[in-house]
């Protein structure tokens, strides 16, 4: 039987596995965590509204009833391309080496510093769960220390959420940070107004949402702002410490900010193991550290290679579930079809479905080619693609209670810290 | 205005607030996390069935509402008695006193290793959320664990389970992971069958859940050994280590069992609050470590001092939800009427409103004055007490789902590791 390994339990290993459920292949998923990661959403659990296992099912448990796949929990960290093995490190520290005919590499991306790694420290990164727990303890204990502050400079300072990077998941967490101070954390406190809470995003660029038409990153400011987030935009940081962020404005000239929430949503490299596929494939990898493909999502140099998602260099393709999901499937259908003895199917083409973003509680914009949509009107088409798309019928139904009580009833109920 | 500091968030404190909403007093409570805990639901957490949201409402959320109480999140580390005030560390490591005129102290109780403290560092507690989430942790990566392994002996120690105490927490813990072992992961696993794991539970007495009638314990003990658990009484532990549990049956003989999972559910005692109480006031202190108190709940030696909840020691009442519940309310009821100038209410008296364990997914036991109810019936009771008594309207009805999920489609979404 043939051998694929899938390495990763994004969007785009995901999707290539349950792509191999009729092939006549024996698939191996080996993965780091023990759950997909539904990415787009976890800003929902740094701010409250969503637990873990709501955009983190088991990926067992999604997989349970596709026999020809199984699931190993361990790092990928050797790739022999000519003994076509891997190298996964287990949970215990011992390694083990997994033999493939077929490998996908889908290992996703990391947080980026862009050479500043010594921000690392002082702002918190938001791609895995580990980091919206850590964001989610940091905003909901930012709101309980103020309360115990008297000082105005140092509650201002405490109050102060500095988020850096105007893509989606900054505009979201911005979002949904204005929504906890003016709306839903307001009646919770009494000592202090937690509408004092000063929440600043910051962007190099000259508007948010840059991949959006320039009408719906408009419109997202709009709302933005009519929550009380501040726009720096044209705006670059210069420093990051334990107490504060300094920036560079258009003018050039420098602030300091006391802040002691501060985060990174700036950019993102491709994980280590795109590194290590480089080092034993000679495949050629791009400032972000993505490693080239051939149409068809192969190595060029080892055809029996597969790279898909946010790890792949393709024709500029950008990192979304979208792309991961559909490139995913792509190598799922050149391996099925090698291995059954078929034609091998079209180059690779990636059908935009469109972007999205939410910017607060009845607000999001959304993009489906000429088609723009924002306000409620976009916020209702938001709704319906992210349940469309959340992994297993379950999570759906506990997901829509939690947004039921959080958009409707103005509450979080997911914020034990 | 007549001030009244709560320490503590549990069963006993978070009612005693409530109880003076309509008081003419300034509440303040000081609790160390910032939820309530569900604590009896705590196994559910563990074992993948629920979120934490689920079990850990906000604290300011339940009390929103509440005009007269203000909630401040800080660890009671002090008490200066003849001042009035208590020291509290803050999450910065600064320290703030605050006043009272009556003080009510609930701050419940801790894992106890009774003298082999060594123990601590290889058995998991079950106390708190975290102790929880880290069993999470391990339940589900021992599985993970063990699909790598090929040695039988070294799988064995694994799959190997090893609970400490027979009430209601090693009870419902063995019977949750039996669960796992024999229905919920059965499909997940390709590679060694789960049905292989060894669930051993373990307590000195001669039967489980000794508060329960005979009838009942044997019940719920046949409902266990059903699942595949092995019950080990009469048996006293000797020693845990990394990698293993040593046992001395009721022959005197004794027995190392390797074992990776091993957690202990066999004791607690009270929280270090009390001895801080205790040395402030020269309030007595039971064997483990709990407050003598009056009828009414307060401290002979400083009558506006009401220690409530688990840490109460008064007529030899078992540390339980419902004593919590209603001793707190009690405490709220006399200091309303001093603040109010009227007559003591009568001695507290606990209404014993029964006591209930869940064995398995379908069956529990419930013990009502005379009326004991087991297998369905019993856990149908369980079912609706449970809903009856989570804080919340919202959570109780994404538990609800999260109960469907389980109970009827035998999956577990809330694992996330």
């Amino acid at each position: 039987m043939h051998r694929v390994v899938v390495i990763g339990s994004g969007f785009a290993g995901l999707n290539a596995v349950k792509a191999l459920r009729r092939a006549p292949v024996a698939v191996t998923l080996v993965a780091s965590t023990n759950h997909h990661l539904f990415q787009p959403l976890l800003y929902q659990v740094a701010t409250g509204i969503l637990s873990t296992g709501e955009i983190a099912p088991p990926t067992r448990e999604v997989l349970r009833r596709q026999a020809n796949a199984t699931v190993a929990l361990g790092e990928v960290v050797a790739l022999d391309a000519d003994a076509r093995s891997v190298g996964v490190r287990l949970a215990d520290g011992t390694m083990r080496s997994v033999a493939y005919d077929s490998l996908i590499v889908g290992g996703g991306m990391v947080t980026s510093y862009f050479g500043n790694e010594r921000f690392e420290r002082f702002a918190h990164g938001m791609k895995s769960l580990e980091d919206a727990l850590a964001l989610r303890a940091q905003i909901f204990g930012a709101f309980e220390n103020a309360q115990w502050i008297d000082e105005p400079a140092a509650r201002a300072a405490e109050l102060t959420f500095a988020i850096v990077g105007g893509g989606p998941t900054g505009v979201e967490l911005a979002g949904q940070i204005g929504e906890l101070a003016h709306r839903s954390l307001v009646a919770e406190f009494r000592s202090f107004a937690t509408t004092q809470a000063r929440i600043l995003l910051f962007d190099g660029a000259p508007r948010i949402l840059p991949t959006f038409p320039e009408r719906l990153s408009a419109r997202a400011a709009a709302a933005l702002e009519r929550l009380g987030v501040e726009l720096h935009l044209g705006t670059t940081v210069a420093d990051i410490d334990g107490e504060s962020i300094t920036v560079a404005g258009p003018d050039g000239a420098r602030r300091r900010i006391p802040a002691h929430t501060r985060i990174w949503a700036a950019g993102v490299r491709a994980a280590p193991l795109a590194q290590i596929v480089a080092d034993a494939t000679g495949a050629a990898t791009d400032r972000l550290g993505r490693l080239a493909v051939a149409e068809d999502c192969s190595l060029r140099e080892r055809p029996e290679i597969f790279v898909v998602g946010d790890m792949m260099d393709l024709a500029g393709l950008p990192g979304l579930a979208e792309v991961a999901m559909q490139s995913g499937r792509h190598a799922a259908r050149v391996i099925a079809a090698r291995a059954g003895g078929d034609a091998p199917p079209r180059p690779f083409r990636y059908h935009d479905l469109g972007t999205m973003a939410a910017v607060s509680r009845t607000s999001a914009v959304a993009s489906f080619g000429r088609l723009g949509l924002s306000g409620r009107i976009g916020w209702l088409a938001w709704l319906v693609v992210h349940l469309a798309f959340l992994t297993g019928f379950k999570n759906r139904v506990t997901t829509v209670v939690h947004w039921a009580i959080t958009f409707l009833g103005n509450a979080r109920e997911e914020r034990a810290i």
